[in-house]
């Protein structure tokens, strides 16, 4: 069994944690967290800290913590020549404190509390400053996902841009289509089939085939009239990307 | 059984020829095709016509061709007094020839060629200028939809802009997402779980509720290293939806 130590207490630690205790091959050793309250139901009370002193001495640290916490708190764990891999997808390894082998373990998915997630269909992205401890990261990400890949940091932070588009940004489309259902007395649920369908879609057609409405259909008249019913920020994001649909349309 | 004529053959006149005619409840009778072959794995070919003087006289007809053309179609009915319906989510009642009852009868989802879809879990808002023929026109959706309702033409359209949102601006950001994956040796296929997740996720929480990622939590310098990896257009679209997703954050 290889012993972790999790730092953090945030939803991606969370995650982590359940994954990991019910891996069977990893042993969750201790779980760094300033908010103990928040893992309490996920570990015993005695395998939490909020001390880097008393932190536990293991062959790899896991950070999930702020992206802006990751450097200094690599910096104040109290050991040398350990594996310390922080799981932020626009994190560079050269961020992380050079006293430890530096590595990145970015699980590619959306965490919400409260939301349980398969983490064996979750794509696992890691990285190792020294290829020859490559194993354990590997066997790491193994335990708790069936889809592990290596990546370099400027392919994570490229995959994390490409995440924002594809999962925040979406989410926010979602929204303001919640939002103009509710200004018209319509149930946002009508268009879950269509979201559900529209996620579908793209295992089995590539975004670009699968593209449909007015502005691929180049139907300025539906266009036109849609632009009359939104208020001003809701018409700026349907201009921009009805023209970029338009733009990319012509490249294919 | 309800026996119906069908005047398209592209899309939505495929899955609704291909979904009725499986329902066991509804005959149809005739289907109105200019491109035949586009239909000739659906029905019979002496049940196909192009020639408006052959249509066969029945209670309820079914206009599902591009919207720019439904307005002269439903003139071109050499029928009066019956039930004409469009599937238009963008078209309102009073577009339809007057000399038949205009009706609206919109599936709120998308289709694509070659990609089969579960009409039992589509919504179908329906709309009809007679009040005392409501029940046939309901008894048409429910013999294919278990997700009936009643929306007049200005929440039809508003529907059919929040889809655009929810469906087909989404589609677009997903491509985005692939080209900037492409551009950097990712397979696109690593963001497919998170896309699904990010659909599954407003089934159980609002979109307001599931909005994660660096512009909800102000995370500026995440931000601006995204904005140095795209282009023009990518960085217009990037910094619009994430001005948009601070303000609404504030409102909440």
């Amino acid at each position: 069994m290889l012993a972790i130590v999790i730092i953090g207490s945030g939803n991606v630690a969370q995650h982590l944690i359940r994954a990991f205790s019910q891996s069977g091959s990893i042993e969750v050793v201790q779980v760094f967290a300033r908010n103990a309250e928040a893992v309490s139901r996920l570990i015993d009370a005695d395998k939490i800290t909020s001390d880097f002193a008393q932190l536990k001495e293991v062959p790899l640290y896991l950070i999930a913590v702020a992206d802006k916490a990751v450097a200094e708190v690599s910096a104040k764990i109290p050991f040398e020549g350990k594996i310390v891999a922080h799981t932020s997808g626009s994190i560079s390894l050269s961020e992380l404190d050079p006293k430890n082998t530096r590595a990145a373990f970015y699980p590619v998915q959306t965490f919400s509390k409260d939301k349980a997630v398969d983490f064996r269909q979750i794509p696992i992205g890691i990285e190792i400053e020294d290829p020859t401890q490559k194993t354990i990261l590997e066997d790491l990400a193994r335990a708790i996902s069936g889809k592990v890949f290596e990546m370099d940091s400027k392919q994570r932070k490229a995959l994390h841009v490409a995440a924002v588009f594809s999962c925040n940004f979406v989410n926010h489309l979602y929204a303001l289509g919640n939002v103009i259902c509710d200004r018209h007395n319509i149930p946002f649920e009508v268009l879950q089939p269509l979201i559900l369908e529209t996620a579908n879609k793209i295992t089995t057609l590539s975004p670009a085939q699968a593209q449909t409405g007015p502005a691929i259909r180049g139907d300025f008249g539906t266009i036109n009239a849609h632009l009359e019913l939104l208020d001003d920020n809701q018409s700026a994001i349907y201009q921009l990307l009805t023209q970029s649909i338009i733009d990319h349309g012509k490249k294919l």
